[in-house]
């Protein structure tokens, strides 16, 4: 399993995902699953993916092949025009890859599908997340629902619906999604460190820092103690019941 | 859907659920899932139900009968004489219940499948929860996880996880099953309010408390507020990345 998140607020993009890969429980991993594309100086473009690990890679290669021996139709990540062209291409690049291997590992009671987070700028565009379906089509993030998740999305949800805000520092919101990566690992073990932590600000068109935490780095865990303390602190500021004695 | 969440602590036990019924988007009720049980001044026991509403609905028809009328070979909740017994007959009437409508329901593409909790205590004998699958067969919790969870469960574990003790006071605890509940109703629109939760405190062997939250009381939306100030407050104690200027 994995977790992949990216947000979208005033000040840019950040992007967030777990490493760990596995196939059944005894064959567990550790890949990358955030891929940085800069194909020119007027665009940058963030990959995240869920799903086959072969998938994944193959579409990686075919991404970067295409940059130095361009298709036929002259598309690539160079060339796209919007963020949404570079979806479509992505999309149809994933779409060819399963087809290949469809037949086979359907026999075989496997599936190579892949689910992708696309984030980036191009000069002159507001940058953009968004969710390339396993089916090629893609959706992308709303002003209500400012971010996207693929893979185990459920135990990491609440943090962001209370906590992300349009107007916060890519800094809050990186923590903001390391709180949510780590509530996902603790309930879920097939989604482990390290996570890797990427900041891209708005007209930077260049990753600005990225983070690689691994499970026992000193940042990691002070984080961790700090969002327990503060969650406990949360839970005795909560009202008491009619019943209970006011204290003091 | 349904989140439904018993929690055992040296305390005692807490029971919650959500209220929210549905058949398809646009049938949306509101029933109980929690059901009180004292068929005698020796026990008390709260069933928690998640599924098929006629499934429940029936179970809890045939556990009061039963009681009345006691079944030929005399089991009934007034009778066993361990919460496991409890727990082996309530699934076997879940089976029979389900049975008597599982051609008909599969025909026509239902299913009367419930998971359940139950939990209670009988005098002389340790407070337990169990979870009764839909199969009929159980599990109790352990130490290390003390609460179990039936229905809609994800996005309110991250919560449990991080702020269960033993030693914590019963309304604690039930604050905890509250901000739990609260996270998944936010996170998935088919859990919802009002929210019920009950305290069983330990040698009681009667409830102490049972509470009873619309979406719109004034004690939920005093906790709500507290939690996600709390929540800010967390936030702003997270440790900053190296590049970072520290405050002050």
């Amino acid at each position: 399993m994995t977790y992949c998140l990216a947000i979208c607020v005033d000040k840019g993009l950040v992007f967030a995902s777990d490493s760990r890969t596995n196939a059944g429980v005894d064959y567990v991993t550790t890949y990358r699953k955030m891929h940085f594309f800069q194909p020119a100086s007027d665009r940058t473009f963030v990959v995240l993916s869920a799903g086959s690990l072969a998938t994944t890679q193959a579409i990686n290669n075919h991404l970067r092949r295409d940059l130095e021996y361009p298709p036929k139709d002259g598309i690539n990540l160079a060339t796209v025009r919007y963020l949404f062209e570079a979806a479509e291409y992505i999309g149809q690049v994933s779409q060819s890859v399963q087809q290949r291997y469809a037949a086979a590992l359907a026999a075989a009671g496997f599936s190579g599908r892949v689910s992708l987070i696309l984030g980036g700028q191009i000069r002159g565009q507001a940058p953009e997340i968004l969710l390339i379906y396993p089916q090629g089509n893609y959706i992308s993030a709303s002003e209500e629902t400012p971010y996207l998740q693929i893979g185990e999305s459920k135990y990491g949800k609440p943090n962001l619906d209370r906590l992300l805000a349009a107007d916060l520092p890519l800094e809050v919101v990186a923590r903001i999604a390391l709180t949510s990566l780590d509530a996902t690992s603790r309930s879920n073990v097939t989604v482990g460190t390290p996570f890797e932590v990427s900041l891209l600000p708005r007209d930077a068109l260049a990753i600005s820092h990225h983070v690689r935490v691994g499970g026992g780095s000193s940042y990691l865990m002070d984080l961790r103690q700090a969002w327990n303390e503060g969650l406990r602190a949360a839970l005795d500021r909560l009202p008491p019941f009619d019943w209970e004695q006011p204290e003091g």
